[in-house]
C-alpha cells in the first residue's frame, strides 16, 4: 500500500529535497506518495522541514511519526498537540559539516589568523604559534557531533575534554560529566566549543559564572544554540579581556539584528547559523530507513527523548 | 672522552636551545661539551641553527658530521668545503606545526571564514560551503611534512592526492609522481599544497603552465619555499581569476620587501616564514639521538643525500 509522507517545507527546501528524497525511496524499495498537501487523516508520515509551519498535529491521526530535518528540537518537545514519536535529524553530513566548523574555528584561533588575514601593512613579525600539543581544548557537549569534532581536534594533537550531562567515554578525550564535572572541564580551557541541546538546563550554560572559569583570553565557539549564551554576560567578559574572541554562529534571535552589538564587536565573528547545514541526499538516506523502519515495526533511529528534551 | 659541540647560531637561538640540548645530552647519557666557540680541529660535531655563520667548513677535520636543525638544507648542499656528512632536522614539532598551518588554512579557504572574519556590515546571509569531502587538495611532496599534512586532511574528508619526484605510497592518499604524473595530480585540485624541497628541479614548479591546471579559482598555500613559485605567474594567475587567493609563508627574499606586490594584494595573504618552527625540546632529542649514532658508529637519521639536494 502506498505510503503518504507529507513533506512540510517552504519551496526553495522542496525544490532542493523532492528528488533525493525521490531516488532514496526508491533505493529502499519503499512505495511513497510524498507531496505538500494531504488530507490530515490520510498522512501516515509528517516530514518537518526548517520553514514548514506545522503547529497543530492533532489532526494527523494516522501519522506513525513526525520526523524533523533538523537536528535541535527544542521548539517541537513541548507541542501539547504532538503526540506522535518524534524523531531528529542525524546524518553523517551534519556531523562533518560541524566537524570542519568547529575545526577550522579551533585553528583560525589557534594560528592567530586573524592578524595575518587583516593585516594591511607590511609587518613581518616572526612569532610562532605555540603547537596544538599545548592548547586545551574543552567541548561541553558529546553527542554525536561534539564527539565528531573532539575526535577530529584529538587527531590534530589538541588535548581535548569533553563534558555531557551523563557521563560517556570516548577514547583520547578526557570525559567529565554533570554539574559538579562542569568546572573541572572548563578550567584552564583555551578554546571553548559548545555543543549542547537547548533545553531547560543549558539555557545561559554560559553566565558570570562558567565564562570567568577559562584561562583568561580564552576564544568561545558557539555553534550550537544561541539559548546556551548569557549574551550581556559574554560582552561584558570580551570587554574585560576574560573571553579573547567569540565565535558564534547560533543566535537568540535569528537573523541576528542589524542592530545586535555582536556585530559590530571587534573581538566577535558572527556566522549565519551556517556551520553545519543538513544535506538533502544524507538527509534523504535516513529519513527512507527510518520510514522502512516504521513499516516494519522496527524501532525509529534518532527518536527524541521528551523527558530529556533531546 | 668529551664530545665537542660547536653550536653556531644566534645569540636568541642560544638561550633557547641551550637548556634542552645540555638535558637531552645528559637523558641520553652523552658527555658532551656544548659552546659557541672551539678550536675547529676540537670540533666533534657542527650544529648549525638558522643564524648561525659558518660558509667555510674545511678547518672542521675531525667532525663527524654538520647537523642543521631546519628541514631545508638547499643552501648548503652546494657549498664544497662541507665534505662532512650533512643531516636535516626532522622532528616532530615540525611536522606538528605545519599540520595545523596547513590544515587550518585548507578549512580557512574551505570555510570561505575571511568574508565573515573581514564583515564590518550586519549581513546575514546563509550560504553553507560543501562539504569537505566534494574538495579535492593536492600536495606537491610527500615527504614527513606532505605526508602528516595530508593525513590530517585526509582524515577530515578532503579527497588527497600527493605528487612525489618518486613513487610513494601512503594509505588513504591517491599518490602520483614524477613529471608525468604532475599534471594529474594538478587537474581538478581546490588547493593546492606545496611542500617539495627546493631542488633545481622545483625551482618555478609552479609557473604559467602549472597554474593553469588546477580547478578555477584554486588556492594556493606555499608554506614550502619561495623558489617554488614564480611569482609573476601567480600574479598573473591572481588578477585573472585563474588562482581565487594565495596564502603564502615563504618567499625568495625574506623578510618580503616591504614594496612586494604581495602584501597589497587583496587576494594574497602573508605568513611571515611561521608555518612550521623547530621546537628546541623536540629538536635536542634528534640530536642527540644522532649523535648517540655518530659516537656508537650507527648511522644518522635524516642524512642528506646531496645527489638529490635533501
Amino acid at each position: 500500500m502506498t505510503i503518504n509522507v507529507l513533506f512540510s517545507a517552504s519551496d526553495e527546501r522542496w525544490a532542493n529535497y523532492r528528488a533525493p528524497f525521490e531516488a532514496a525511496f526508491a533505493a529502499a524499495g519503499l512505495d511513497v506518495a510524498m507531496a505538500r498537501e494531504f488530507a490530515p487523516d490520510t498522512v501516515d508520515y509528517v516530514v518537518l522541514a526548517p520553514g514548514g509551519g506545522i503547529t497543530d498535529f492533532s489532526a494527523f491521526t494516522r501519522a506513525r511519526a513526525v520526523m524533523c530535518l533538523w537536528a535541535g528540537v527544542e521548539t517541537m518537545v513541548g507541542n501539547p498537540t504532538l503526540t506522535q514519536p518524534l524523531t531528529r535529524m542525524v546524518e553523517t553530513g551534519l556531523s562533518e559539516g560541524m566537524r570542519e566548523w568547529v575545526t577550522g574555528h579551533v585553528l583560525r584561533h589557534h594560528l592567530g589568523m586573524d592578524a595575518h588575514v587583516r593585516r594591511s601593512a607590511p609587518v613581518w613579525e616572526q612569532v610562532s604559534p605555540k603547537l596544538a600539543r599545548a592548547r586545551p581544548v574543552t567541548i561541553l557537549g558529546l553527542g554525536v557531533l561534539g564527539t565528531a569534532c573532539g575526535l577530529a581536534l584529538r587527531g590534530l594533537g589538541f588535548p581535548v575534554t569533553g563534558w555531557s550531562r551523563s557521563p560517556k567515554s570516548v577514547e583520547g578525550i578526557r570525559c567529565l560529566s554533570g554539574p559538579e564535572g562542569l568546572e573541572e572541564a572548563l578550567r584552564g580551557a583555551e578554546v571553548v566549543v559548545l555543543l549542547v541541546p537547548a533545553t531547560p538546563e543549558t539555557e545561559n550554560l554560559m553566565n558570570p559564572r562558567t565564562l570567568a572559569m577559562p584561562a583568561r583570553g580564552a576564544h568561545l565557539l558557539n555553534p550550537g544554540r544561541g539559548v546556551l549564551v548569557d549574551d550581556a554576560a559574554l560582552l561584558e567578559a570580551l570587554d574585560t579581556g576574560q573571553i579573547g574572541h567569540a565565535t558564534l554562529d547560533t543566535f537568540r534571535v535569528e537573523p541576528l539584528p542589524a542592530d545586535h552589538p555582536y556585530w559590530h564587536h571587534p573581538h566577535v565573528t558572527v556566522t549565519p547559523h551556517i556551520a553545519a547545514e543538513t544535506k538533502p541526499e544524507f538527509t534523504a538516506e535516513v529519513l527512507a530507513e527510518n520510514i522502512r523502519r516504521g513499516e516494519a515495526g522496527e524501532p525509529f533511529l534518532h527518536i527524541v527523548d521528551r523527558a530529556r528534551g533531546y
